[in-house]
């Protein structure tokens, strides 16, 4: 039987609201109570455009990564992306002035000081040689340190800067580009080349995507300003990409390139033979929180979000959650597999736990039951199914309830549990064989997430992956599961640019080093 | 990706040698460190018979259920059972002697005194209230207290006693049937009656099963003598059950039967209505543990083992393990889903955590995708495929080991993750399928189970339920990836009686009520 896990019985899927918060509350205690989480987001306000932000340097705190609360006079815009949100206010006027204000002041993460890390426990209080296990991996410094920092730098710093970051994961490539506003002559020919090919489209091959409702515009990264966009692909269409990168001859002026994910190791040798690039390499899960963090503070106004009354179709919006002062936090990535990390601050996190049981076991699972051929359509088709048919409940066993453990009728008591029987198998729909696969990865994903954040005494959970995209079913379960197993002590939230932090990350940590060289 | 799980490479499943310890160590502390947990067996000795076990009264201890070390002239004898155990010495000569020995003292758990409560964790050192919740479930006394007891006497206690512990779970029926060997003639008319059904046989209806390797010849219950047979069925059949209960006339005698288990709550109008039976019920979690401490009592020298070398097909071989001080452990009862139990003395428990992926999801799900009928099939097909094709290791993304975080290139990073193409699902057989899914619902429950047991300080972690049954590949994969997870700190046990705890405690307890009215 799950975790004490109610039945979640999700009404067909709806577009959620996107309701922010009228003014960021700083928060000043790392270590929050549950009733100071629950009120510390306003959800009375106007809708933001995702590709606008407001200046925030004024609100900058001197503490790393944190930033204050945004001004009372903040901008918002009509919403223009497909990420299936809605507006509930146009406020289009505001965003020239937003816009302007950017132009003016640019943040930049390599003028940030570096935060110091807070207290942790002591290995005294680990007397118990089978608690101490947890600690085995130990706390992992951002960049590993002065000795591999240094390393580094060779081989990144040329005079131009690169334009890519890439995060080669299991299934999905995630590639950023940045787009410089102010170039020499020499970088301007690759960079047309480049840009004309971008962005004449949002599709590119057969599983590229562009994601431009995630465009993050006038960026300062290394003291250049400019545009980063966001691009994926099936890692099985890498050689397809190397081809057209050697074709389109994007590597002429820039012949580094920065990258992360284990295909960055995988497909070194390829890009150097191919294209005669060289990969920086950064570590996966460093690059994952340097990104959030990155991504964080450049869009600090609509990042980071959780979902109130996940459960009620008419009730559920997205609401702007005050990331600004996040340690600790967890974070769950949620790729092909899952790893989750706790963050104790700008600079320090352990990997504490993971599970195969992830993105790729949903696909796989559901394209070997339900002959579906991609991940979106497996999406939609976990949508209009369910999972009642399919799984054995507590009431399937009990008659109804089981009240000394807390445990309803309708907790599912097995996964797959009724699909051992014939006539029961005769019974289900392609779609409801696909709900049940997400649920159960899901549910899972949350039962351990849950269980990291006690062990951890971390109350913030933070998902991410691309296991999460166009997938509202399921942080709809996470929101409601994890608030519902923790009463309201846990809250899980979310990011916007789900996938991307791994390849943000790489890029703004490698130009980070160049920049101090 | 995994809890930093090496793939595990199983060799072909082969018979496991039983290789029972020479001497009993009493452990005198409860906590163990993990050294002195390596070398608490000796595995240079012969072979038991499950079926026979030696007088352990006079090494009894007056804590509770703990019993010492057995006796210098330990009685063993030729192996007589299907449970894939290999005699390794023939000592049918001390058969007769221990046999005369269980005749004259008898073991009664109803004469042994109560345990007291070993120090608990405080509330002062749970003052994260993140962390406080993993006990909001509380700490459970078995019996669930006075009141509770009371209430249980009545109805159970006819002046005949019942014949009957049955545990109806998700899937299974596990059923135990006392027969006594002084009877009254009122008795003996139906009890005659019963035997002959039974013991004509191994096999019953469909799915009908009789344990015969698991019988407990010479048990002493509620002051009578007597043996337990083991009968098992599937749940599905419970109305053809009752139909064959009411035809051979099973109730006449006794209309009270000891039931535990979901269908104890969701069978009970049936079982009154059709049989005129009525159900003495008892909480599911409360039977297990009694069962655990009582069948490890009757068959302390060989009821929990470990399994040495378990990767190893030539090492390989079930150790008895000295359970005999066995507080605190972990219990996860893996049936349909599973329950995951702290236990801290014989009388008190906690259910710390649990799963829906279990018995029922593998057996539900390969089903769907090997068109298997039966759990045994589903076993033989895992046991005779590979998950390499299947499962996405961390080489397929990293094209090696990911070292920084200790996971090797053979560590799953995905279950399933190579089956979203369709290239590769036509390149896997079913037999693969089967074992991928044996694989994944295993390590995941080991990963949970072993979060728990770092999380409580537990190093005991007993694995029982029937998913267990002739799935010795589970065992062999819970054993070393515990181990490996653990650095050798953390132990996982098993229990010959796998899936009979819940049946064999409820009866037990039923009739403890009973002998104190």
């Amino acid at each position: 039987m799950p975790d004490n896990g109610q039945k979640l019985k999700l009404p067909r899927l709806k577009r959620i609201k996107f309701v922010p918060r009228q003014q960021r509350k700083t928060n000043t205690t790392t270590k929050r109570d549950p009733e100071e989480l629950k009120c510390s987001c306003d959800s009375s306000f106007k809708t933001y455009d995702l590709r606008e932000r407001q200046d925030r340097d004024q609100y900058e705190q001197k503490d790393g990564l944190s930033i204050g609360g945004s001004p009372s006079d903040a901008s918002e815009s009509s919403q223009d992306n497909n990420n299936n949100l809605s507006s509930s206010v146009d406020a289009s006027n505001e965003h020239e002035t937003a816009m302007s204000n950017l132009q003016e002041k640019e943040t930049d993460i390599n003028q940030l000081p570096e935060q110091t890390r807070p207290q942790m426990q002591t290995i005294a209080e680990l007397s118990c040689p089978v608690r101490a296990l947890k600690y085995r991996n130990g706390i992992h410094t951002l960049g590993g340190g002065l000795g591999e920092r240094q390393r580094n730098r060779q081989g990144i710093c040329n005079k131009h800067m690169p334009w890519f970051g890439i995060d080669v994961g299991g299934s999905l490539v995630k590639v950023v580009f940045f787009d410089p506003k102010d170039t020499t002559d020499e970088e301007l020919v690759t960079l047309k080349r480049i840009r004309r090919y971008l962005k004449s489209s949002k599709a590119y091959g057969a599983t590229g995507k562009r994601d431009s409702h995630l465009e993050m515009p006038n960026c300062l990264i290394n003291k250049r300003q400019g545009s980063l966009h966001f691009i994926r692909f099936a890692t099985s269409e890498m050689p397809e990409f190397l081809a057209m990168a050697h074709s389109k001859r994007f590597a002429e002026t820039v012949n580094t390139i920065c990258a992360t994910g284990g295909g960055a190791c995988k497909f070194e040798q390829d890009l150097r033979n191919n294209l005669g690039i060289r990969l920086h390499k950064t570590d996966e899960l460093d690059s994952i929180i340097y990104g959030i963090h990155y991504i964080d503070k450049y869009n600090s106004d609509r990042e980071c979000y959780f979902l109130e009354d996940p459960l009620d179709d008419q009730k559920c919006v997205k609401v702007p959650y005050n990331f600004s002062k996040p340690y600790p936090y967890l974070v769950v990535n949620i790729g092909s597999g899952v790893s989750i990390l706790a963050v104790y601050s700008s600079t320090s996190y352990s990997r504490i736990s993971g599970s195969s049981i992830g993105g790729g076991t949903f696909l796989g699972l559901c394209c070997l039951l339900t002959q579906c051929g991609t991940f979106d359509e497996a999406i939609r088709m976990a949508n209009e199914g369910s999972s009642t048919k399919v799984d054995k409940l507590v009431k399937d066993i009990y008659g109804g309830d089981y009240p000394k453990f807390n445990l309803s009728g309708d907790t599912v008591a097995s996964n797959f549990g009724h699909m051992n029987l014939e006539e029961r198998r005769k019974n289900v729909k392609r779609e409801d064989l696909a709900r049940a696969l997400l649920e159960m990865v899901t549910i899972n994903i949350g039962s351990i997430a849950r269980m990291c954040a006690v062990n951890e005494g971390i109350d913030r959970v933070v998902f991410i992956g691309n296991f999460l995209r166009v997938n509202q079913l399921s942080m709809k379960l996470l929101s409601y599961a994890v608030n519902y197993w923790s009463k309201g002590a846990i809250k899980a939230l979310f990011l916007e640019h789900e996938g991307y932090f791994g390849a943000v990350g790489c890029f703004v940590e490698s130009t980070q080093d160049c920049n101090k060289q």
